[in-house]
């Protein structure tokens, strides 16, 4: 046949073209076979846990501290911590800028006897609240994290994405097992973590997961809103595409337009760079989603622009082959300063990349939501994905996000953020908190679970370096150099 | 969440770039969307029909009439189709070029009683060779479909696709079912379709088809080499994409390099158009793939190019979207003449389209490939097809293609054309030759299954337009203009 | 001869590419020829009216009223004016934005017996000041430019330009020769007219004079600073080159990147309208000057453009073939919209074209300026130009641009500023105001004077016209559409 | 003043983008001040050699052996060479293919006791005959250039630039002097050179250059066809502007259009770096001069390019520049070779620089041809440039072309061809070769003359390298990186 392939070929190409199954988080045919026997051995470990049983099994269980825990939980949001919710919901501050949310967040955890670092990792609206239990040490680092930022809408900052529930859900949690670990003299230490501009790059939870923030947390636990209760499949993934974040900034040397053989051209760059880009198009494979921006592109006419920005997200379903091309891009960029006699300057000011999804964790989450009402129940476990959206410090330290359903409106929009304010969003961040408060009772008093979980997260971390050495096996000979 | 979107949408967003799956012949979600109900609709017509077991029973009956004509058929291969194969293997022609071929079967259809014309459809390499049955004209008109093009090689023409074997294949066929139907004095034609080029553009089998060459025949059926046994699924499709191949000339105006200003640069306009249609991938569905040359850039450094040519093949899953794209690139090649004070011509020189599987004629070759020995058999069905490479043809007249293992190589390989010289190539093309005689056999003396087949294609014709009307719809919002 | 041309066909294109003479306005051959016959019409008027020798006279001419208009302008000049200057340059104002400069001149003005309109064509910072004269308005309408804009500096406006004497220079003159009108019972008017932002577009004078504020003016006088003591040869052109000033603006469709064929990219039409601008550079002769710069290319990289603009200086030496180039580009830019299926605004939002030059009124202008001791006199007469920027407001009315030697450094520096506020300034600001005031002294008081100047500029503005339409023959073939 | 410049500083401007004046080859600013002293120790060169003195004298002498020997050269030319002359014109062949040609010339000479090596240089179409004088071979190296490429006509190759002529010619000449050195018994020797492929790149003359061919030979001289009798100015230059002819192959890697991420595509690269230069454009000086085409980009539109060539021809007025902007081009052809993975190979194929022209040769072939009734005679002296087209033999041996008028037609036209085979240009070419055996004759024998002419070429060839020296610093500062 002609220009086609003969029909005994027509499978392969299938395959070759095919999508994903919607629960996995391999969405590539290299993907699949480079997962092949991590997925099988999830499976596996998947099996012995069994955790879908396991978190049943606690729900049901009889536990009267742990039902005193709850009910002190619930109490703290209602006398107090709703309040500061709707407060936060009515002084929206977009990302980097969220200074009254963090003053007021701060002196509410300092007194109720946190001690509180802010400007963490160089962020002047990050911070780090920590409780050492009198007990002593001994114990595990239980972790909580709290976002503020507001989104940017057309109309100003609003928090249609509801993260001003977020803080003070995470503080009611945590405050409650304080109080828990004070009276039952438990060790161990409470850490909440302040994490601004979750809506915006670059992501601030990489650059405190770099600067080691996050270290010697032994637990993460968060809260989302969302318009459905459900949980995540054990494995590894991100919600959407890996992302690479990168912005390349051309310098030339200006000169007046009727001299202009005496400057070099900074925009001709950018532009130059633009058009590589698009015509890698078709060198890169199509599930790629790469997308950019001129910001700067000169401003007078009559002057040749000694300065020009391009900014980019690419994104890829995995960080190996995305790599590849922000190689190929960075070698673009490297291309048009030198075809244009300028320089350019590479800044990667942002990477989202695969997180793992704990099965113990999301189970023991899912089983607590459902006997708490939790509404809007997706009885299908979703795509794996780290329980913050970067996905870097799921990597290091085990945990979930908790996402009781607080709105009938999506993501992102104005009725999500009219819903934080009544009944609807009201009931679901109260048991958001008091979720958050069962896991780290669990995690704290529960050796056996204490257990599974980190076993879990070990064997998960180390399937998912296998998984990346295996990608990049499958995609070397597609890296190489041009002429073979 | 940020970037990024929140996790109870994740289910959506992987439909929404999702593959297919290996049967079906939608591959993306608006084609399967559009497809719904059709596809539904093809399962009760194959409900309905149970081609399988009809398959099956035909095989199965006691025939005599029948096992003498499939006999007569290996005997005609074995004495005399068999060496013209080989010839023809080992005098291979490319596309447009087959001159000696021609001449050959020309020369031997006329010895079998058949009317020859040459030159059909305006196509040097074409012929039409005609057999009436003595009986009358009141009976079907048998078509059977003889390729002949050698591929280009890297060393020159070669026949590594046996397209030698086709036409030796189709007279074993012709003539044994020629023989049978003067004996028994049945009514009706028979049709030899001889096709150039199958390997290369423009489409013969569109040409002719638009020619009228095909009016008024019953059913077609043909042969084609595979490594594979396999039958396709009813329904309708292309093996891989539908295409339309398209050449863009701009003309300009010359002028000496040292005043250019008074020329219009064609190659300027070529350059433009090729960088616009990669600025133009974003904007295109993922499963779209573009890939065009410049075969025609200028000649000499010295003087304004008057004259540029850009060649593209596009490809897409489904037809309509397909006219989607081809439109913009069509704007964008005016665009490109508008920029540069050029003019274009362009050319949509072919077209390749989903064509028609029937299960009737499917499932009745399959079982007699099965009862003749067929190896490599793959019991899966396939996706569907049209039996001939445009597509076009299937959708006007009922078929099938006869592919019986014959190599153990795949498509367009040396191994291949070194199969069809031995045993493995011999025994395959015989049985090919059985088949296709039993397929007519059938059609020509069993009037249910001739109404079968007639049925079934009717609902499926009627099926595809649906389809295509389903398919308008689903993307009229995308292929709107600018601004809503 | 091969790639190169015969010797004996050197000269020719040797005239193809050259360039000007340095005091000719006619800078290629295309508009040398079509001035061919302008030129020498040129030559004879000038002859004919022997302006330097009647500069020399005047100046020479004994005239006590003259003599004391001069003494008292100076005496405005040193009493008040000079420390107006000063304030000014002190508190500089980027263009658009001279609020506390005009409103300090429109206090000096009433005070003066001006009255005084704001806010003139629609513009801010522009104003008109008319006194008319109790002898009746049968005379003639003197009028004066005063500019005022600073200069955008890196650290923040400044007067490198010496915008900031202008408006006093024009107001001594003024109240001088009101003074003297007054006393002598001449009848007329006298204009002064606040022009804003001299330095940046759209240029306020063509705004002023498409909105009809000029009309009815006699004469127009005008000061500014300069490095250098001289005056222009009669005829037409501008300083450097004629210009457009253009914005196109790109409108798309915006979609998530995720969904990004859903949405029709705005800065993808941007950049490929300044690819193609690059592209035709070669098309275009030249002589011509094209920059462009892209202010808006997009703002967040996970959303598709639905804006972008590119803003472009377009300029050459003659405004016929300019508008070719706009043309063409203008086509570019609907092309660019074209094939991104997009949409284009196109705004024209500046033009400079060629002014007139007046012997007699630039010959005065010298002759007194010499009489007064002004430094750094170049003998040589310069290139044709407007006295005014933008070339139009000269075309209507007759008048001259005064330039003594105010500064050591040239325009657009700090040097020039400084020398703003010594003598350096304050000596050629002073001579300015008194040129000012016997120009229109002589104009008011010499009929024959007034009937020369008249003459003069009636017999430009028609040879003006015929080099137009010459210069539209000239092109006429190169002009025309792709393929002849 | 706002986007203009002060009328201050518009000499300088007008300076800046001045052209040349008609006989000095300098034609930007920067090379005149280049040249500056340079042109000036030019001209008091010139004023001592007083070359057009020296002409006239040396033709009004009277020399009985000389006007022997132009009657000897004026027979052969009747008797054989005429004969000849229209033979080649009458079997054109282009560049690269004149075997006819070479084949009869070379027998020509052997007959005429000339010792033939063809294929000199690796080029299988030149040719070196040598003759030795028997008197010794402390003489003189007499050279001739002879040329017999036709154009690439429309319908086919043509003589429309006479070139059938030059050979003949030079034979005629050499020929005369021979016998006359044979009689007189004067040592030295003369050397034809066989130059081919005159009309089409690479340039043989530099290809045979940089073989060392011409070593060692004292004088060279050549005629060719042209409308006018005019003679150069003394100095460098070349007819109309110093070129670089390069190639630029692209190599990426194949694969099919459905996997096209596997394969880097070759015609992306180069249609990159076309847009690059494009983009370069105005960052090069407005003199410049660049064309290119695309011979190769790519065949099968469903294959991923791995091959594309494109190819240009880049001029400016002088070589140092020039050089300048190859390098930029170099650049940006790696550049694209780097954005889009693939290689690049570079070829400098041809190269045409400034030669000299020495004003003793030129007057002394003026003062005769205008006594040997030249017609159409061009009183002023042309653009200096060397006699042959490449200007780098002129460079290393002194010399001069001859051309008489040969046509009322331009060259590289029908008109000139037919003119070839009629008195017109029988006559001329008849006096070509008596003026080449005149300049050879007194070469040869007056001492005063030859030293005149070596003088005068060395002091030139010192000029030129300081003139370049001169340039190479003049752009310094244009020519350095991006960022000061």
């Amino acid at each position: 046949m002609p220009v086609l392939k003969s029909r005994s070929t027509v499978a392969l190409l299938m395959v070759a073209m095919a999508g994903w199954r919607s629960v996995a988080a391999q969405t590539t045919p290299t993907e699949r076979t480079a997962a092949g026997a991590v997925l099988k051995t999830i499976d596996s470990l998947q099996g012995a846990l069994a955790p879908t049983g396991l978190g049943n099994r606690l729900v049901a269980a009889r536990d009267a501290e742990r039902d005193k825990l709850l009910a002190r939980t619930g109490a703290i949001w209602d006398s107090e911590m709703q309040g500061l919710s709707d407060w936060i919901g009515r002084n929206p501050e977009v990302g980097w800028k969220e200074f009254r949310a963090v003053d007021t967040l701060v002196k509410v955890l300092r007194r109720n006897g946190f001690t509180v670092d802010t400007g963490s990792a160089g962020l002047p609206t990050a911070f780090v609240a920590r409780w050492e239990s009198p007990a002593g040490s001994g114990g595990p680092v239980l972790g909580l994290i709290a976002d503020y930022a507001a989104l940017r809408g057309t109309s100003g900052a609003f928090h249609g994405d509801q993260h001003n529930a977020q803080s003070p859900v995470a503080i009611a949690a945590a405050v409650a097992v304080k109080e828990e670990m004070t009276s039952r003299k438990l060790p161990g230490a409470i850490v909440i973590y302040g994490t601004p501009a979750e809506e915006i790059g670059p992501p601030a939870k990489v650059i405190m997961r770099t600067a080691g923030i996050f270290k010697g947390t032994s637990i993460l636990v968060r809260s989302h809103s969302t318009a459905q209760t459900a949980r995540s499949r054990a494995g590894f993934g991100i919600c959407c595409l890996d992302i690479n974040e990168v912005k390349y900034t051309f310098t030339g040397r200006p000169s007046h337009q009727l001299s202009s053989w005496n400057g070099r051209n900074a925009l001709e760059a950018a532009v130059h760079f633009y058009m590589s880009v698009d015509g890698l198009r078709s060198t890169f494979r199509p599930e790629a989603s790469i997308q950019g921006v001129i910001p700067e592109g000169g401003v007078a006419p009559n002057v040749v622009p000694d300065r020009a920005v391009a900014d980019y997200y690419i994104r890829y379903p995995d960080g190996i082959y995305l790599e590849h091309i922000s190689t190929m891009m960075d070698n673009a960029a490297k291309a048009a300063a030198l075809a244009t006699g300028t320089e350019v300057k590479i800044d990667h000011y942002g990477e989202y990349r695969d997180g793992i999804s704990l099965g113990t964790l999301e189970e023991t989450f899912f089983a607590y939501a459902k006997s708490l009402g939790a509404t809007r129940v997706e009885p299908e476990q979703q795509r794996p994905a780290g329980y913050e959206e970067t996905g870097g410090v799921s990597l290091d330290v085990p945990g979930v996000g908790v996402t009781v359903a607080s709105s009938t409106f999506s993501n992102h929009t104005q009725g999500m953020l009219d819903d934080a304010f009544t009944t609807v969003g009201h009931t679901a961040f109260r048991a958001d908190a008091q979720i958050m408060s069962a896991i780290l009772y669990h995690y704290l008093t529960d050796a056996a679970f204490r257990d599974a979980v980190g076993r879990e997260h070990a064997a998960l971390r180390g399937l998912y370096d296998q998984y990346q050495t295996n990608l990049r096996k499958a995609y070397a000979s597609e890296m190489e150099g041009a002429v073979p």
